[in-house]
């Protein structure tokens, strides 16, 4: 199917001069409309008006141009079928072997902040959609092109190919067309939606993103895995092995984790879930000696991240623990050098651009998928209400704020036993949060902490006293979780008996 | 705007006699095409041919009919543009007011099994598509109509409105226009996709779902949250208060669960974690006393899960204990009755439509989506690799087949010690292996199940013998594990040692 004539209209005129001067230079007829003939006539190239080819003229300030049978039936003739043959050159129709179009820019238009709202619906592109859905519907023998990226590719192969793209070539510029279509629909239906209502949720939950890579597997070797997006404009990795699957997790829960703490802390996370949490107020390695003192077993394997600089000190003592990953804002080149030595090992630096949050965090369920806002409310330390007798002292409300960080990334149920600067005991993903008190209890002691003095930090309210009992057995003296539980009262009665300190955050942290 | 014109060119023919005849009692044109025009014509619809109407011909078997500028113009003209509308006069275009076109059914076409390509091809819908995108970008004066089920409501609303429809009216229909067309071309791509290439993870990432629904809220009361897709494909509410984020994830994960299994199987999950297994040769009453017997006290405000239709015994039994959601394939009118005196108790059918699953799973992470595929490897039998010297009795591997099946859907790490039918202690979601063991065995303990002769499966290998020894204290005499750790041979020997069968899988189950 050597390619004779092309049709061209293009919103973006990126590369689109020499595009045409190359096709031109391969002998293929241009056909083409309104702004872009201008355009490439300025530019010295000679096109066909389209007008000229449909005989009738441009209606509606442009709104109806290229959308005439004549052109339609150019795209989408099946070329080896006689009949079709036959109706082109009864009615003189040219077939058109080559379309070239990208649409108007609806949705940057709509990003560019104050926008009016008429101006939006124009930006609407009916016509081009059109002749490329045509063209990649007819891809067995006609090419249609939006993404000017591929004007390279397209004039190599013709060169090299007698003026010829191959099938393989046709399909995946037709996949990209039905992708962009595609996209491009859900963004203005979307946009409608929210001139229809002040819902936050979109009417169509759309997600369109670009593989980085493929992984050397996924979740378990036995499944095939990728990553998509921009996950590397955060992270760049500056030594060891290919990041895995599950590494890449465990990278966005730690760093995520870290985060939420102005003073140098450190966080040592396997499986998603923390082992430990250190702050210091000027030491990242005291921040990471009291999160590994947590739990000395469980971070074998893991991943460690900082959210501050890495110093030699510190280096030389993590390097004495086997680690997946290491993260850290920045890594100086003595440090870099230093842990190098560990060929596996995995140097990320966090580039510490501000993390422009997705909107919505998604969970695919069984036919469907779930939606949410990000769980991103901050603790608002004048919203915590004292609901016991006894108020938490500083010390113990700093301490509560600190668990109430950490147990906001531990997997529910959880429960997290924490002084100011530590966590002592972590119990995560439980079926019952009386277990997870416990788990964090056994934990704890197994370490040689004493929980005398501690606070505890739960993530959903104590349904039933008994893992505040637990708590109180324990040696914790403040407690902090979200309350709202039929049975707060008894909770409370119990917590003064025991003149224990309890505030309500009135905000759960659910976390599957 | 009184509506004057409409076209209808429909593909799902459903109800479109009956809103034709009202459409014309009220006074209004139609204009229609082929196949729609000889079908109302059938039944008594008067309207005039599109060819009558554009001057041209239908091309190319039906490929191009509608896509006229008479037709777009009479589409797209902006009626209180002075300017568009002499156009209309100077060329005799007949403005047309409302537009009820659905497409060729390309996504239930391709889903029917062995398809041939080329007729695949000739199910993306060009025409169609661009007179609903048209009218929706024109909804400002033109309805645009792509669902049959909005007939009656249209009807109503032009009766009661002088034969107007309200501009709510006109973009609420073109909001569903563009997320149909968005959601037609994403399946085109995706079917093109696997065409292209035996790489199945595509170079696009894409999902479009539409909202079924928002719900109270997501995951937590401050994150607003809804739900996307087909869920209610596959499951039905008979009864109880609406569902939440929280129990449709739960839902799902149970049910993926409990049908893991042939024999009649009850699964009882809290956050996503099994709290107890059951399985039985016929009775679903079993079943569910074994998994309930697991531990008592977890499923408080539970999801208890089923494989078989409810009956009243079980109902019974199962009624005296606090659950959120109750899922069957069948609730008998008796047992409906009877479970319904709960009022807040949702009861879920479960349709028993095979899950079409996801061809891919996916995970938020910062900046990007990890995608994979899923982790649907059914266990071989004769993959199973017996690596110690005593081999699994028949009862042994039977256990181990079902513990393993259950390993799958809990949390990582993650082990269960089971019997034959049932499980005895599951230690779900911790940073270390051996920790899951312990919290198995003392949850085991406190429940009273002697765990001697029991089988432990593992999620992923042992990377070191602790956790095995865990188990041979407690009592197991046979595990299940994928095996691939480099110490497998100082566990093998242990194993060995304590005259324990251990197979390996070749498979790991991480979940996260």
């Amino acid at each position: 199917m050597k390619i004779k004539r092309a049709l061209i209209s293009v919103s973006d005129k990126t590369g689109i001069v020499d595009f045409a001067k190359e096709l031109q230079n391969l002998g293929i007829e241009i056909i083409s409309t309104g702004g872009t003939y201008n355009y490439l006539a300025q530019n010295g190239v000679n096109a066909l008006k389209i007008e000229d080819v449909t005989g009738f003229p441009e209606l509606l300030n442009g709104r109806v141009k290229t959308l005439h049978p004549k052109i339609l039936a150019g795209i989408l003739a099946v070329r080896d079928n006689p009949e079709h043959i036959q109706q082109l050159n009864k009615f003189g129709i040219l077939p058109i072997d080559l379309v070239v179009v990208n649409l108007y820019p609806f949705s940057s238009f709509i990003s560019e902040g104050d926008v009016k709202f008429e101006d939006a619906i124009e930006q609407i592109d009916i016509g081009g959609v059109t002749l490329l859905r045509a063209s990649a519907k007819n891809y067995k023998y006609v090419a249609g092109v939006v993404n000017p990226k591929r004007y390279g590719e397209i004039i190599s192969e013709l060169k090299s190919n007698g003026c010829e793209l191959s099938e393989r070539t046709r399909l995946s510029l037709a996949i990209e067309i039905f992708q962009h279509t595609s996209d491009y629909d859900a963004r203005i239906a979307n946009f409608l939606f929210s001139q229809l209502t002040e819902d936050v949720l979109p009417s169509v939950f759309h997600l369109n993103l670009v593989k980085i890579k493929n992984l050397r597997y996924g979740e378990n070797p036995h499944q095939r895995g990728a990553i998509y997006g921009d996950f590397f404009n955060y992270f760049e990795q500056l030594h060891g092995k290919e990041l895995s699957y599950n590494n890449i997790l465990d990278i966005s829960s730690a760093t995520e984790l870290v985060l939420e703490f102005d003073k140098p802390a450190c966080a040592i996370v396997k499986h998603t879930n923390p082992c430990g949490v250190g702050v210091d107020d000027k030491s990242i390695l005291e921040a990471f000696k009291k999160a590994f003192a947590t739990d000395t077993i469980s971070p074998f394997g893991g991943i460690i991240a900082f959210n501050r600089p890495l110093d030699l000190k510190t280096a030389i003592e993590i390097d004495g623990i086997f680690s997946e990953v290491i993260i850290a804002p920045d890594f100086p080149s003595d440090v870099l050098n230093f842990l190098s030595h560990k060929k596996n090992r995995r140097l990320i630096r966090y580039k510490g651009v501000d993390i422009k949050k997705f909107d919505f965090d998604f969970k695919k369920v069984i036919g469907g998928v779930l939606v949410q806002e990000v769980d991103n409310v901050d603790l608002e330390p004048m919203n915590l209400k004292v609901v016991t007798r006894r108020k938490p002292t500083v010390d113990e409300m700093e301490a509560l704020i600190f668990a109430w960080k950490v147990v906001k990334h531990v997997k529910s149920n959880a429960i997290v036993y924490a002084r100011r600067d530590r966590t002592l005991g972590i119990g995560a993903g439980q079926m019952s949060r009386l277990d997870a008190s416990r788990i964090a209890v056994m934990k704890a002691k197994e370490m040689g902490h004493d929980l005398r003095g501690s606070v505890v930090a739960s993530d959903a309210f104590f349904p039933f006293p008994d893992a505040l009992i637990e708590a109180i057995k324990a040696g914790a003296t403040a407690v902090i979780q979200p309350g709202g539980s039929i049975r707060d009262e008894e909770v409370i009665k119990i917590a003064d008996e025991y003149n224990i300190a309890m505030v309500f955050t009135g905000i759960r942290h659910f976390k599957h």
